[in-house]
């Protein structure tokens, strides 16, 4: 029997993804979508990409049949899954949050980066942080799983193997991150306007990021201790698409190539390249792989102590909603790579 | 028991994206890939966008197993299909031909025009053109199918209810089409590397196009006589999308959505948008649908003779390999929408 | 001594044109630019491309000294001209409008496309049309010219020596034509998005589009009569540039290229390629001109009653901002191509 | 009275970028421009972009008055220049070679990273880099300036006043570098045609690059010493610009944006921005200006001691031709911003 899926707050870039994606599950039915705003517009109105694919209109929150689906997932603004997640999970329902509600387990550093307060610290308590590579085992039986943001998704998994290696300088890490303009969502912003960004390339966020936290989490957990990273996100003229350059210092000889080739050995859904290569973004477009190559390049006459990790991720697939699908497998004892088998579309 | 199929020629963009749809494809099974240059070497080293989702090496010709595949497709450069097909046919084996070496049923106007003599005219004559909405019982039982040409499928199916109606001036015809640069192949021109064509568009070919006589053909084939049309191509700063305008003076009232929507209710890959509408390319890109919309447009104080057509299809999929595989179902009896249901990538 | 130039609402990308091309216009000084929410602050903190280039804050528009300049531009909102201008004009100063305000000389019709009552007929009835090419002469003595859209600009020019010779069908001309996303100006709507625009084509208006009625009043007061046109625009995804694709049929054999070469021999800025060109958007990227080429395709056996005319702009430059200073220099006497001679920029 | 210049290889794109700036220079005459291939073909009819700015044709090599020329640029692959350019000096032309031949002064290591012998090492030893902000004085008297490659322009300009203050650890250096696609000249290869660009990100080069060497010969001239660098080159999907982002430890406490500031502060092509700003790849289309921006963003707990460096350049410009003509005005005593005063073209 199909499982039953709900989707809050379906009109942005990762709801159409999950719609695009649970489309095509073989074990999933979609129930219900909500939106406030769009309620009773049929989905393919709105999204004519879907038309013929999916016959589903939008319907307003508080009359779609959310308490009795198997699994809602948020597709909302940060700030309205730890309002409405409480309700859903008592009534027994398991809930993947694609929005940042869950994700940090620190209250307080949480509310300072996303300047509200927030309404369910007991729940962060028990949120799994969904990064299946990391932590598979929780997110089997998690009933509320915090899907990873997307820049986090490439930078953790980039540098992983390394951090767990123990034989880099973990003080001084630093992740040049690219993203493509899907990856700041469905909302009018006047840089994000084609005449604005298409033909340029520009960092942001220096000074500080609402994902910066969210990675040096994860690479505590791995390191089992503390670590530095300097974070710099750019905007790339692209639609989709998450290239990470990550640099580490090595502290000890280590030999890369099977480092990377070990630990990723059984993960469907990380693709280690052969050494010497150069991962491109659009191999992944569309579908639910990290690919990742790891180098070490001249330096100076005689060293090469740095390392260099190139990690690339579709932002709105493996960095979204295909991971949202994934950790939603997981917890339902399905085959981890059902319906996400799909091939990139390229070119 | 799975369909064996082969593939001549596989290293370029239909190349790559028959393999993209056949690799989830429930009732194929891909038997062989071609290629003299890439012999030996695995398909996934030459588009990593298929690692881990086809295990396979490019083929020598003469090595791999064609002639005992059940359909083999050629996506091969123009000359090389009229020259192989034969030996396959006769084998028992169907054959799709992508390229356009049996589109034109008159062999001279074919050798005017692709600047070679015909190898196979008699094969011509047994070729069945490969537009299902026009020819779809005779596909069924072809043995071989010309698969026709990218702005051929969107200017004809945009043109086609119009035609057979009869009631518009049928020498005047004019398809404004725009394009997408993964049309013109996986090759190397000047004007198509990426610092020539994004930020520009351009017209080219108006003095003559190969897909002129094309369009021709058909849409003479479905007015019972002659017509006239100026084709106008353009190419378009984008990868994927053909969008044809069309215009045709009106010789008689006649009530258009309705007959779009009753010309095309039956068929599962052409979807008529309300009344109103603009199809955008993106809504089909990677999709194998054709969505069009019919307009009549002020024109003078009081008069509005002419109708305007939009239709649009992914060059790749409906207009090349999508359109392919849809051939295939028919001619194995197979559904026809077998291995063609995914929803376009938006955004 | 220089000419003291003001702009009224210069933070559109028509304003920041301007101030591109007014700052090395070797006879204007800038006097004053105006913006209510952007008052006192510099332009280049908002246009970082003009720093080093420009020393100049926006000022409120009540405080700015428009009264004491030689030439204000409107580059404001439509509706904003029709209630400024009167007073610059009394006080002696000429007047050229980028908005749509006083394009139309039909005040009806232009309540009804813009969809407000105008506040200035009598200003309507004394402006003069900017399109130096159809109008010189007035525009040397206008005190108030109405700067022409960028769709009329490359549809008008592309018509005009058709349209005089009196050789086609003027009730049923044709104009496909393909705009860059900046035609859109500085402003968000969720169809211009990067993430919606980019990789992506389509149609729009076709029910009905403003430079419907200003390109039929332009090309019947050369033909002296008027005329029947389908108009339809398209969203391509560049930043710059129009590509205007123009069909018309002959009613007599006419000797096309001689016509044209004709026709424009005395433009500075308007440039008819060889017979068989194909000219491309980015020939004229940040220059002021229009080419042209003209071309007679084939249509069916042995006839070919259809002329094709392609003809490109940039939409800032020829179809806005350049223009608007070659009105002005027009207005006082100057070289019509002073501050204008500036090559494309390409790649 | 004018500068002859003569420009050898003008049909790249370095070339038609100088024609584009000389074309406008108010003390420079094009006497010659030459190409074996397009030997009498107007530059016009290759470059539309210049139709009516310039009437030169490009003149076979050996025919053409270079020798009395008062400057010729080499813009020419690597290799042609190191043949040509003794005759020339010899004849009292003044040289700027745009292409790497006299970039490195250890020729054992040019030719390792060229892979071709050397044809000239003494002229090597008098040729001067052409980074005025490095070798300004040097300049002015030279008789061959290897102009910079684009990479190294960005690279040094950002880290020199940082390798100058000597309070950074000189030994790990990071410098992760994008350009845009004309970086790689107007060449063909199959990754840099549009289908394969656009939409996509990707490093390249990580075991090694050409501008590693030369960024490493500069830097170590600034700091006295060597140094050791990691450069990441990384494609990414726009014609032009070059981000760069360098990271270096600081190794004492330092204020950055002073340092800054006053090491830039009478140079008319540096611009350093206000603190916490973003430099973005447009704000430079077209102009001769590298921006730069200064950060030291948050690392850990109480810890920030690494250095984030944002520097953009126009890769043809600054990063090629414009630097060109820079160097032209000081090696003839002119004002060094003449024919260098564009503002950037945006949007």
């Amino acid at each position: 029997m199909a499982i039953k899926a709900g989707i809050v707050g379906g009109t942005g870039y990762t709801g159409v993804e999950l719609l695009r994606l649970l489309a095509h599950h073989p074990e999933v039915e979609i129930a219900a979508i909500t939106s406030r705003e769009a309620a009773g517009r049929p989905v393919a109105a709105m999204f004519p990409s879907l038309r013929g694919r999916l016959d589903l209109a939008f319907a307003a929150p508080e009359r779609a049949p959310l308490s009795s689906c198997d699994v809602v997932f948020f597709a909302t603004p940060n700030g309205v899954a730890m309002n409405e997640a409480r309700a859903l999970i008592e009534a027994g329902v398991r809930v993947v949050d694609l929005s940042a509600d869950f994700r940090l387990r620190d209250v307080t550093e949480w509310e300072r980066w996303y300047r509200m307060k927030h309404a369910a610290p007991d729940l962060v308590a028990q949120a799994v942080y969904g990064l299946p590579e990391l932590n598979r085992e929780r997110i089997r039986t998690a009933r509320l799983v915090a899907n990873p943001g997307c820049y986090p998704t490439a930078v953790q998994l980039g540098f992983l193997p390394l951090v767990e290696s123990g034989a880099v300088d973990l003080a001084h890490l630093v992740a040049d991150a690219k993203s493509g303009t899907s990856g700041a969502g469905r909302k009018m912003e006047l840089h994000l306007m084609h005449s604005e960004a298409t033909e340029n390339f520009t960092a942001y966020g220096v000074p500080g990021h609402r994902h910066w936290p969210e990675i040096r989490q994860g690479l505590a957990q791995a390191a089992g201790g503390e670590v530095g990273l300097v974070f710099v996100p750019h905007l790339a003229p692209m639609i989709r698409g998450i290239h990470a350059t990550l640099y580490a210092r090595l502290t000890r000889e280590l030999d890369l190539q099977p480092l990377y080739e070990r630990r990723y050995a059984q993960e469907p859904f990380v693709d280690v390249l052969a050494a010497g290569s150069h991962p491109e973004t659009r191999s992944v477009r569309g579908a639910n792989v990290c690919r990742i190559a790891v180098h070490r390049p001249p330096q100076a006459s005689g060293r090469a102590d740095t390392v260099v990790v190139l990690a690339v991720i579709d932002n709105l697939v493996k960095g979204a909603s295909g991971q949202a699908v994934q950790n939603m497998n997981l917890m339902f004892g399905l085959p981890e790579t059902a319906g996400l088998e799909q091939a990139a579309l390229v070119p």
